[in-house]
């Protein structure tokens, strides 16, 4: 339970607020306050906590020296966007991780697991990361979803609990339910470190994001590392709207580049700077010739739906909730089984920028 | 003159504050205030004027086209720090561009110019550039200046004005005391773009920083135009103490670069892929070298002073005004005309940032 007077003290605070989806009327945690993860949501009887936040380590070994002392589990990070489903009610909600239903998710949740694991587990919260070409969010991908999007279970949780299932008792579950899991690399002893980085090493080449590590212990401690292709790519694919992520984003990414290849011994090679130096000039001149061509810097999304309502709320939420971007719906039209929306995110920083800039306008810094 | 109630209003909003070099006492603005720039600086009779801010134009062409209605001339930007020059009482002192007075440069003015010129105009403001391998402030020079440091004069001011002389005037009182002045290419009229271009071009090529345009008019309008030569090389230099300067440093520069090629229709070669690639590793690379080498990440400068005396207190107005870098003095010694300082910047972020990612500690981002 989260005490009442610590609600009211959030609310005035502006770390949370209330939010609908539809009829259903809840109060979400906006930001981090006090013990209280962002993303955690309040109904009238329930809580569901936001998803805890995971160290990174930016050195394999000696974060693993450091930060485990017992056995732990590696599974695969996907690169999608993270959600937990649950049971409200009647009905089969997706939490984004900041809190809001996410009408999209929600609406194809029978296409992506099997629901009846929630007639038999009302209480239980399947924390899962979607992904693929066709998701209305991110415009990275992994390798191994070739169309429409994918979920992959990571964690069970419990309502009213902050606490995670151990991963045996994970992948049970999953396993009897045929629910789709990250990939699970198997339980490493604490001097295994070798055979994680062949891991680590093999999972760059195949252009995939990276690990997670879970302590087989009574705390379930976690860690994330990343490999240098998804430090790269982040950097390749978000640099065309270089002005809606905050710039430590681009540093922080490349500090990770350099110690992986510190760690791996990786000679600093041509190819190497090539890279590096490819992932931020190609988005900007993407954007360049975007802006001269259509007067405008954006991206466009496709992605299907079952209703074509909840293609409508989501739009609608979209629009609402999207800072410095202006979302065009351009076409929302039934293709076999699905309703097919397409929409363009337009970068509204980043176009001004570029007009003020390109029109020949000074900049004062 | 500054009404006494804005004073007192910038004061208690912590944008004024007072200041003391030796037995001389000063207000300094430490932010814009208003409309008052940086740096002013206001003694018991006199107000010295913030240099102002200067717009940077990120096109050429048609920056030119929309900030300028008359012809203007162009002078070179040279890479150092921006000092005025002023005579206080029976001295001649430098003033920092955020309005400390410096003692290095204050100590080494008959070096750097013909202080007879403040016998004749005592009223007047040299405004110059102070560069060089041996300057203590920043780790980059331009490449005419083979050692120690020299001055640049690029605008004549005059106490208790926000006026800049107009160009031709500064030019006639810069050659009828010798003064050291910036490279002056001539009066340009608004057509002359292409000749402007190949000087930049030039530029470019002999690695300096770029050019200020300043209308020769009424308004005396100003704008800089930095060359690619010269974004690059700021994230090399800096790329080593990464964390010390804001995010934005990097992403600006970025965008600057590839607006440069878009201008000039450079081709987006392997080259220069490569060369933005090693600017960002290779300074973080040596960071990391010296970090496990020395447990630190450091700078050394060296620079000479006419007094022993002067050197002291530089190094304490260094230490007090030092956020997040230590300064420790290695060497303080005569050496012909000169009392040598050689002393060592440690960057206290980057060295306790790779101390916790080395040693394998977890980050939450």
């Amino acid at each position: 339970m989260i005490e009442l007077e610590l609600i009211k003290e959030a609310i005035k605070k502006r770390k949370a607020r209330s939010e609908s989806y539809r009829d259903l009327e809840f109060l979400r945690f906006s930001d981090d306050f006090q013990d209280i993860p962002r993303g955690t949501v309040v109904f009238k009887e329930d809580i569901i906590w936001g998803y805890p936040h995971i160290g990174r380590i930016f050195m394999l070994e000696r974060g693993i020296r450091e930060q485990f002392e017992a056995p732990f589990w590696v599974e695969e990070k996907v690169d999608g966007y993270n959600v937990r489903v649950f049971k409200h009610s009647d009905r089969v909600l997706a939490l984004s991780r900041g809190g809001y239903v996410c009408p999209f998710t929600t609406d194809r949740l029978p296409d992506l697991i099997n629901l009846s694991f929630f007639e038999d587990y009302p209480d239980l919260v399947l924390c899962m990361e979607v992904a693929g070409p066709e998701n209305p969010y991110i415009e990275e991908s992994p390798p191994f979803v070739k169309e429409d999007v994918q979920a992959f279970v990571f964690d069970i949780g419990r309502r009213n609990s902050r606490e995670l299932l151990p991963v045996e008792e994970r992948l049970r579950l999953v396993e009897e339910y045929g629910l789709p899991g990250v990939r699970v690399f198997g339980r490493f002893s604490l001097k295994e470190v070798g055979k994680l980085k062949e891991i680590l090493l093999e999972l760059d080449k195949e252009r995939r994001e990276g690990v997670v590590l879970k302590e087989d212990s009574e705390r379930n401690k976690r860690a994330k590392y990343i490999t240098s292709y998804a430090n790269l790519s982040d950097i390749k694919i978000t640099s065309k709207n270089m002005l809606q992520l905050p710039p430590e984003y681009y540093t922080n990414r490349i500090l990770r580049l350099v110690l992986f290849l510190e760690e791996e011994s990786i000679d600093k090679s041509h190819e190497l700077y090539e890279k590096l130096g490819r992932a931020f000039i190609d988005g900007l001149f993407e954007a360049i010739e975007e802006f001269k061509r259509e007067h405008k810097v954006s991206a466009h999304y496709r992605c299907r739906f079952r209703s074509r309502e909840n293609a409508l709320v989501f739009m609608e939420q979209l629009s609402k909730h999207s800072r410095h971007i202006q979302v065009i719906q351009k076409r929302l039209e039934k293709e076999g089984d699905f309703y097919v929306l397409e929409f363009e995110k337009v970068f509204m920083s980043m176009t001004g920028l570029l007009g003020h800039l390109l029109g020949g306008g000074l900049v004062f810094d």
